[in-house]
């Protein structure tokens, strides 16, 4: 790689011009600062200052580099140093004045095409890329940009490769076939019985008695057979988001479209409104809000564990209560879902729990399996679905750029459940699904995952080891739609009793 | 009241000059249609065609009336019998040219102060109001914004002598006391624990297992103990609700300032989010959205109540099934709390049941008391509280202006809940306080109320009854700090036994 980068130290008043010499010797030593000592010769960094001059203005600095160090730090260091030598003189540095910074990098492959990205502009010549910085300022080399921006130029020509590609799904068990009792769309069928009614928004479900049993003993079955059974505790969680959790969980990059965004109004002041509510009165509308209503603040939830991991933000964990074990059933999850939507089982507002346990990586990896031999139970001997576990590439982290390269394989399905084939699949996700003959095809209905970036994200220790984490997305709806799509809509053919699912409220 | 109108039916071409006399004459009948027959000469509506004649550019119309018969709508009238008339001749009206229209009315009491409402510009003097509609066309007309405007007038006035009153409040019942273990702010002792956090965002907080099993306690208590023995069904409702649900119940007029707002993406498609992701992968920080995101849609639940009566709109229902008892308790309500915070007892988003149910008078009559049993029950023979009820002026009633005017009296309180006081008081709203030693005052921690408002808005109907409801709001948050304020953190203590509340999570 090849860094330049070209700008000005502005002075509060003139640098004495015959005092270069003694502050570059000053300045050189510096620049090296920061980089690992190379092994070979052809390892070097080669950092350089290409000028240093006094000007009226302030000091016109120059620095190059080929490997570690990043002129855009090292500029940092010399302006701090140069602060404290010029302060005896009663000369101050006012900021950084960037003339020009630019890189040359290798990718790994080449573009398939040109893009762009923020605050530099870009060029491709083979596997070669000049990144042109623009837009820059102090602030923005302190925060690091110049890095991220090469971070995210890789990324992007990596995800080039990757996009079109299909989803990397690799089957880890199927369970015996069950008798399928119809071939009919539940949602639809459950309008016309009045259990379920469309609205009041897109997206969204009203669930009359029979159907809220039915989520009702879904959701007592999970609590009940999966989670208090391994000793995870009820949390309750707040459902509105704000945005800087969702930066450290990688959601407000990789889903900002599919988040339903909250406001506050600008004041609480009657007063204030009365306009707005003398025009409602009149007009019996809704009239358009101006500036009542703030920007987005945050939003609603898109999945619990982000804000699981903001209550442990920063804390040191106690060896002897490892592995936590928390579930949250109580935020309601929001998803913009666009043309998507379709049911029950694809709605832009439904119901999770999601339970979240942090630990070490064997005590994830044991109770991962712990989870999965719970849920193998409920799904096979009190619910007898037709189902199926895969290991997967995780929605969030494909949206995040973090593809896994890993190989699809072939490999026998083993009969029992403890015999899957987790070797080599430790951090990841597990999608749950279960066979939905009215499409002929099969619906997600709960992932499992773990990993460790998590608990790196939000700063989560324990005092010897390293903390991994894990989290499942339970939803209840996909759950009752498995369940009615391969069931019926008939309680008294169902192996699974479900109190309350009498007849629902009747209309004249 | 004199209200006078002057306009012009604009034709599509010049009316024969002539025709004039013809049709007036047809005209004339029309004004007095929408007139009750008045009882003495006293009670005639003097309405009068003031204006009849005809330009090139359309027809002027002048129409008075001192009582029933509204000018805006007997123009109407005219306009489509003109319509008809013309037509033969192949001329067409093209519209209503409003050239003044305005009313002169006697208050009930002086205004206090002047104020403004939309669509008019007021003047008054002493009794007499003297209005002169503006901005309105021929739709406003149909929609009756002058009535409207007229009844915002009477109510604005009205309202002005009851601001800065108290709240209308009148004890029913008062517990026997209880035992008080301590006098601390729960809220406080608890975030010492690490039984709550406060945020991620203000007005929020995060439960810790032990007050998430203190809340799941209470919940299954007033479910169990209370809803599920009257025959409560629970069903599900969506917590994003759209503005016209609250244009029907008055909250779009009464509490707009206390709404959390909603908006959507403006697109969920990856590529036109692509520039944002970017921006934040490379500053870590969330940019502006810009029009990424839709003026509000809708706002988060600020009762369950309005989407259940949403539910049922519009429908006949079957006697048989008659109460109708159901209840809600997934959806999470959130109101802008401003100044007002405090702990977990006045927040910003909180979890409340609301039981809904509908049915004759005599019925809401009979279940309202019957619920007021129930809580008894628990209250006293469960939880010991120190509380009290109170028949109190509802929050949204006075919001939207319908301010009970009943006296306030004074009068024995009964010893048995069964004997309270709710003679002539039928529509209307109980509060429920407990005692909070550590302020020394009370807390409404829920509410229970009956009318015939919400059935009337959404129009549901049963074949041959008038059709009332109830509703109560019924603060889980509230319960709990209501049942800790009075009892202390040591569970070993409490009467009622909460399993699960152990040690918190520990950090070192």
């Amino acid at each position: 790689m090849i860094f330049k980068l070209e700008c000005t130290l502005i002075t509060s008043k003139p640098v004495k011009a015959d005092d270069v010499e003694r502050l570059k010797r000053l300045v050189e030593p510096l620049l090296q600062k920061g980089a690992p000592k190379a092994k070979t010769e052809g390892e070097q960094d080669q950092v350089k200052l290409d000028l240093f001059s006094i000007r009226d203005e302030g000091i016109d600095v120059g620095i190059s580099s080929t490997r570690f160090v990043r002129p855009h730090s090292a500029i940092l260091r010399v302006k701090k140093l140069l602060s404290r030598e010029l302060g005896r003189q009663k000369t101050g540095i006012r900021g950084i004045d960037i003339k020009s910074y630019t890189a040359e990098m290798d990718l790994e492959r080449e573009a398939l095409a040109a893009f762009e990205v923020p605050f530099a502009d870009l060029k491709f010549e083979g596997l070669r890329c000049y990144v042109s910085f623009k837009g820059m300022d102090e602030r923005a080399f302190e925060e690091g940009y110049p890095d991220r921006v090469i971070n995210l130029i890789r990324k992007k020509v990596k995800s080039q490769y990757y996009e079109g590609k299909a989803e990397y799904w690799n089957l880890l068990w199927r369970s015996p076939k069950k008798d399928i009792a119809w071939e009919k769309d539940p949602s639809e069928e459950m309008i016309k019985l009045n259990w379920i009614k469309q609205g009041p928004s897109k997206g969204r479900w009203f669930f009359f008695p029979p159907m809220a049993s039915i989520m009702r003993a879904m959701e007592d079955l999970v609590i009940g057979e999966v989670l208090l059974p391994l000793g995870f505790k009820e949390v309750v969680a707040p459902h509105l988001i704000p945005f800087d959790i969702w930066v450290k969980t990688g959601h407000m990059e990789g889903v900002p479209g599919e988040i339903y965004y909250v406001s506050e109004p600008s004041t609480r002041n009657p007063d204030e409104w009365s306009h707005f509510s003398d025009l409602v009165n009149v007009t019996r509308e809704t009239p358009d809000f101006g500036d009542m209503v703030t920007k987005p603040v945050g939003g609603i939830t898109y999945a619990q564990c982000p804000v699981i991991y903001w209550s442990l933000e920063g804390r040191t964990l106690d060896p002897k209560q490892l592995p936590i074990k928390v579930f949250e059933r109580k935020a309601v999850s929001c998803r913009y879902e666009s043309g998507g939507r379709h049911g029950i089982e694809r709605a832009d507002e439904f119901h999770r729990i999601e339970p979240v346990f942090i630990g070490t990586r064997e005590q994830m990896l044991s109770l991962r399996m712990e989870l999965i031999e719970r849920l193998h139970h409920v799904l096979e001997k009190v619910l007898h679905l037709d189902w199926r576990m895969a290991w997967v590439t995780p929605f969030y982290m494909q949206q995040a750029g973090e593809v896994m390269e890993e190989e699809e394989r072939e490999e026998a399905i083993p009969e029992e459940i403890t015999k899957i084939d987790l070797r080599e699949r430790e951090k990841g996700t597990i999608d749950f699904e279960a066979w939905m003959p009215y499409k002929k095809g099969w619906l997600e209905f709960q992932n499992l995952s773990i990993f460790d970036k998590y608990t790196k994200a939000f700063n989560i220790k324990a005092p010897k080891d390293d903390l991994w984490s894990g989290c499942a997305g339970i939803g209840l709806e996909r759950w009752c739609a498995s369940f009615l799509a391969q069931k019926g809509l008939d309680p008294g053919k169902w192996d699974f009793p479900i109190k309350g699912v009498g007849e629902s409220i009747r209309f004249l």
